[in-house]
């Protein structure tokens, strides 16, 4: 044990939200949508952006070692180069397809890069934190999970302010990182296009067209362990 | 290109919310925290953690290919299973740290396994979507990004629900695939603790206890390219 004592910090009530703010916080959830096609061209004002990224910032991290960078992208060259990357990589990816599902691959939108009034990289900076993270220790992949909390932080707020999120991962990694110039000790997580939308899709787009359907949640619950369905 | 056609599916408005929705999502995102130790013994209810499993289900995901599982755990056994799997990788984790940071490394509170009315592993199958995954063609690691953004969604909304979520991650992962019998095609991605909680640290725990510090948003924003500070 050890000898260390630690002040009681200050501490706040924390019971459940109010009917009302609980039904915002889900109708956030169900109603995020992943965007291609829906961006107007409507300009994200400097303080909207702050609150996403303040929002993004203020997600789980492990030792709160906060490995997030954000990468603002609003140059025309760079999202078109981008945009190559992705159609590089998506011709490669239409090929892995079976000949039965490649028509409808080749049919739908996956990207919305040039489209999109701003891009952003959240990138992982594998050092932050120093050279051992509390909670890291033996998930070293810990680090690309508090990011990925920051991105669905981000996207929820970013739905309850009108603004549509895509995140493209038809990417090599390595074109990522000679578009953004980023060092070997930092990853690109996510690479989203952000914009407002007027309308989105009422389920998910790839549902609503055929790519796939959602699972029937009972089949994914199991209790105490893996395939016992019984609670 | 391609010959098929896609009938344009059902599509809604979806602009900004109102203000005071938009308030209790940014309230869910800002006084969320990660709890160890003011769970409460209060049961949650069929009703309750229904409605934290469906908004974890609505998470995107890679190609909706939606990997996750839920491993509901209220049995004290396989609690203490995963409580004594915590102490052995704790100690270890313990020994990793410099000496000046030991002291208060032993003395945080990092978990509360037994304390929490429900343990809640939600894992990620790689095998589910297929062989080929629209979007994990080139990045295989998006199906654990997806299962991390379905934890997100979740902790969010059991903040609004008055409930706590705590993760661990201090384990081997080969511990608690042991302890839920998990195949050999899932991971174990995120150990939660569950319970209602009446009050919550007012800032992160590891920051009010002198661990680590809020980083400012604006060192961590870039502009265009890594290292770019002006807009």
């Amino acid at each position: 044990m050890s000898d260390a004592v630690i002040a009681e910090p200050p501490i706040l009530p924390a019971g459940p939200f109010s009917p009302a703010e609980r039904e915002a916080v889900y109708r956030a959830i169900h109603s995020r949508r992943d965007v291609r096609s829906q961006f107007t061209q409507r300009p994200i004002d400097e303080d909207t952006l702050r609150r996403l990224l303040t929002a993004a910032h203020h997600a789980p991290s492990v030792g709160l070692s906060q490995p997030w960078n954000f990468v603002i992208i609003r140059s025309g060259q760079v999202k078109a180069k981008a945009q190559a990357a992705f159609v590089r990589a998506n011709a490669e990816a239409s090929a892995m397809f079976p000949d039965a599902q490649r028509p409808l691959y080749s049919a739908l939108k996956l990207e919305g890069i040039l489209q999109a009034p701003i891009n952003l990289c959240i990138t992982c900076d594998h050092t932050r934190g120093g050279p051992v993270v509390l909670g890291r220790t033996h998930q070293p992949e810990m680090d690309l999970f508090s990011t990925v909390c920051a991105v669905q932080n981000l996207w929820l707020a970013a739905r309850a302010e009108g603004i549509g999120v895509g995140w493209v991962s038809i990417f090599h990694r390595e074109d990522l990182r000679g578009i953004l110039g980023l060092p070997a000790h930092v990853s690109p997580v996510a690479w989203l296009c952000l914009g407002h939308v007027d309308e989105l899709y009422a389920e998910p787009e790839l549902q609503s067209k055929g790519w796939a359907k959602r699972l029937p949640l009972d089949d994914l619950i199991y209790y105490e362990s893996w395939g016992q369905q019984a609670g």
